[in-house]
C-alpha cells in the first residue's frame, strides 16, 4: 500500500494576514503525515511594483508577467514569502525546505504559448520530477513550493499556483496515496457564493456535470474544480477545498471532490 | 578514503556582471566531484534599497540590516539571484538546488550580539547540518546557498558569504575530503595588491605569521585569511584564493593555503 502524503496550497486570503499564516503554519507543522505545501504570492508582489514606480500590467484579470515583473515576482515569491515560511515552519520543528520548480530540477514549464494575449513569463508546467521530491519527503523534508517554475533553457517562468499544487499532486501519485487540499476564505464550493449554508459538500464526476449544467458551478470556480478532477483522473486520490483549518479539523465543513 | 568535495564561493565580481557570471557557471558546471555553491549578494540589493527610496545603512564600511533590509537582501539575494543561478545551472545539466540557510535547517546563527555597534539583522553562524546537505549532494544534487541563514526561532539572518562558505566547508568536512574555493577579481594574496607580479602562491601556518608581522597581509584581507586558517584547522583539507577561471584552469596561478 502506498504511505499517504498530504499537498497543500494555500493563497492570498492566509499570505496576506501575519496572524493568520502564522496560526496556518503552526497547524500545517502538526501533520503527522508526509506533506507538502504550495504557497501563491499574495498582495506583496503587486505592491512592490508600485512601490517601484512600475504599473502592474493585467490583461482579463489575470497578470502580464514582463521582465520586469518576473524579476519581482521572483524576489517576492521565491525569496521573502518562501524563505520567511520556511524559516516559522522550522520554528514550528517542521523540517520545510523552500523551493522553486528550478531548484533540483522540481517542476518544468513552457512559456505559455501566444494566442489571444502574450501574458510574457507565464509558465505551463511539462513536467514534475517526483524522483527527486520522492527522496526529499523520504528524508524527512517538507518541500515548501512558490509559484515559480523553469523551462530547463535558464528562463525562470511565474506559474499559477493551484496549477502547481494539483500537477505535484498528479506526479507524485506515482509513488504515495495523495490528497490534495485547496485552502482558501470559504467553506468549499458554495451554491450561493454569499451563503455558507449552500455549501455542496460532495462533488463526484457525475453530479459535477449536472452542477456545470445547472450553472452553480460558476465562472471562478470553474478552472479550478477541472483542475481538480484533472489531478483525480491522474491518480489523485481525494481533492479537498475549505477554509485553512480544515487540515486540521476533522470536522469542519468542506467540499470533497472525487472520482 | 573520503570522497571529494569542493566548495566554491563566489562574490559581487561575478554577481554584478552577466557575462562573467554566465561563463562562470558554464564552468562550474562541468566540475565532476561533488560541489557547493555559495554565492554573495552583490551590487543588486543596494541599488534595490535605493530604488525602494531608502538609504543603505553602513557603519565602518558594514551593511547594517535593519528590517527593510533584511526583507530586500532576502528578496535579492535568496529571491533573484538565487533562483536565477539555479536556473542557469539547470540549463547546464547541472541538478543545483537554491537554498538558504533556513532550508533544511542547513545553517543555524544567531543575532550579531551588540557591542560597539547594532547591526541589526546580521546573523553569526552557529552551525551547519552536515547530514542533511549529505544527503542532498549524494543524490547528485549541488547546493547552491545565498547568505541568508535562520535561527530556528522563525528568524532569518543576513549573514557574510566568505564565512558561510567557510563554516560549510569545516561541517562537510565530517564527511568528505573538502577544497574550499574563493573567487575574487585577484590572482590571489598579493604583497602588493595593484601588482599581480608580487602573487604569494603559497602560504601556511608559519609563513601566515611572518607575513602578518611584515604587514604584507593587509587590514582588507585579513579576516579573510583567519577564516581560511580556521577552516584548515577544522578539517578542511586546501583552500584556494584566486580567479573564477581557478576553477577548471590547473596551470591559473593562485594562492593556495595549508596547515
Amino acid at each position: 500500500m502506498k504511505q499517504k502524503l498530504k499537498i497543500i496550497k494555500i493563497g492570498g486570503n492566509v499570505i496576506n494576514n501575519k496572524e493568520a499564516l502564522s496560526s496556518f503554519l503552526s497547524d500545517f507543522s502538526t501533520i503527522k503525515e508526509l506533506k507538502i505545501l504550495v504557497h501563491g504570492g499574495g498582495k506583496r508582489a503587486t505592491e512592490m511594483i508600485s512601490n517601484l514606480g512600475l504599473k502592474p500590467k493585467m490583461v482579463n484579470g489575470r497578470r502580464v508577467t514582463d521582465k520586469d515583473a518576473l524579476e519581482i515576482v521572483t524576489m517576492v515569491y521565491a525569496g521573502l514569502l518562501n524563505k520567511n515560511i520556511t524559516a516559522q515552519l522550522q520554528k514550528n520543528n517542521c523540517n520545510a525546505i523552500g523551493l522553486s520548480g528550478a531548484d533540483a530540477n522540481t517542476i518544468l514549464a513552457h512559456k505559455r504559448i501566444v494566442k489571444d494575449v502574450d501574458y510574457g513569463f507565464a509558465g505551463d508546467v511539462d513536467a514534475v520530477n517526483s524522483d527527486v521530491i520522492k527522496i526529499l519527503v523520504e528524508n524527512n523534508l517538507t518541500p515548501v513550493f512558490c509559484a515559480i517554475t523553469h523551462d530547463k533553457n535558464g528562463q525562470l517562468l511565474n506559474t499559477n499556483a493551484d496549477t502547481i499544487a494539483a500537477e505535484l499532486a498528479k506526479g507524485m501519485s506515482k509513488y504515495f496515496e495523495v490528497e490534495l487540499i485547496y485552502c482558501f476564505e470559504k467553506l468549499g464550493v458554495l451554491a450561493d457564493v454569499n451563503n455558507e449554508a449552500t455549501l455542496i459538500e460532495k462533488i463526484d464526476f457525475i453530479s459535477l456535470s449536472s452542477l456545470k449544467k445547472a450553472n452553480i458551478i460558476t465562472e471562478g470556480m470553474l478552472p479550478k474544480i477541472d483542475n481538480c478532477f484533472d489531478a483525480l483522473q491522474n491518480g489523485v486520490k481525494k481533492v479537498i477545498i475549505g477554509k485553512p483549518k480544515v487540515i486540521i479539523d476533522e470536522n469542519l465543513k468542506r467540499t470533497t471532490l472525487t472520482l
